[in-house]
């Protein structure tokens, strides 16, 4: 049995905690646990990255490489599924010039039909000082809009900060 | 009747959902609105910014565009009052070269003045890396202890994350 | 008597009021008080802000200027101490060139010995857009890391806002 609603979000800044956190909170669920990792590993910072976040990943868990298609996979996918993160989606959708918007629409219906639970993770990019390029406006923007989406979709929401959370919803 | 106290301060970063919330706040309260708008449309941008924040509002809100003087213009206001935003009224005083702290201090008695109920947005700038440059450092210092000015002789606060709001005060 | 537990953190953005927050927790302990102060006068701007710090101080206060080795330093303090901040130590490691990973565990090492009670203030960085530069995210990586291994071993951590405070723990 497990204690999670349908979907949580995990909201935050970077090193705050949210995957730890994340992983966490889905293995209340019984496993076996499907990871989609949206990251893509183009340079060696990024290769580090997953590399440190999966070692701390046993054999309970599956995971599944979905930098874009989160609308067509996730709803397929059967059991409790940790989402990380919907901010390397984000960038992988506005870099393959795809319609945020409909993205964004397409996300949502999924998020709804994924059989879950479903813990996702993504990043509160707007607390600081405007961007100076309107690439980083526009992706700053696109990211806000994301989180009021998917967080009136959640069942509950929070807001981490130095590995505590929040609750927002 | 209206349920709003007399200052309520919605904080929260780009995209928080900061201007929809103090919409939804002030409608509490019985129509007619004002919405004091600081926003001057200097580019396409902008405008395209301020078209998308009016399409929200109808016949029962009245618009009144006050840049600068809000210390002037706010305690002559009737009634239920949405003041959006304190970030770029901030940022027209700093831009037309006027002293920020006597501005400042001007403001907040004008607060305690406007009749109300008031919702005043602002945003919370300060929580990325040390701003490159003084300007942008002295940016983020006013804008700080702007907020904490305001919260302080505020009825209510919130800090908003992805639509939702946390209690402040 | 002092209501203070033995390590409380104090956490926020720029101009969120922490310093102000933190030093009025601390005064609830019986002085003398303790100023450990990380910040090195490298120039006027921030000549500027630590004299803007100590005048909020009087005769009870004792000031210790500690940049790099608290964790020398802080275990031998008798009596009620405020750290601020943590931020600029981690500055100050990294400009010398030392080893983040190793200082951070003997700082927290150094903390669980230090008599206290004990407030320390730190920054949160990592909530705006990815920083351009690779030391832009080394620091905003190993800010995120310490704020989360500080509030692991804090008995109280709060989140400001506009000079008022969110319990995260």
């Amino acid at each position: 049995m497990s204690d999670l609603p349908h979907l949580t979000l995990v909201l935050g800044g970077a090193r705050s905690g949210k995957s730890r956190y994340a992983e966490e909170l889905l293995m209340r669920a019984p496993s076996p646990w499907t990871y989609v990792a949206t990251a893509e590993a183009l340079d060696e910072e990024m290769r580090d990255r997953i590399a440190h976040h999966r070692e701390r990943r046993d054999a309970r868990w599956q995971t599944r490489d979905i930098p874009i298609d989160l609308a067509g996979a996730l709803p397929k996918l059967q059991g409790p599924v940790l989402l990380d993160c919907l901010t390397l989606w984000l960038s992988n959708v506005m870099l393959a010039g795809n319609d945020v918007a409909s993205e964004t629409d397409r996300l949502i219906e999924a998020l709804k039909k994924t059989p879950g639970p479903l813990v996702a993770v993504s990043n509160e990019v707007g607390l600081g000082l405007v961007p100076e390029t309107s690439l980083g406006r526009a992706f700053r923007d696109a990211q806000g809009r994301l989180n009021q989406r998917v967080a009136a979709v959640a069942d509950r929401a929070v807001f981490m900060a130095a590995g505590l959370p929040l609750e927002l919803k």
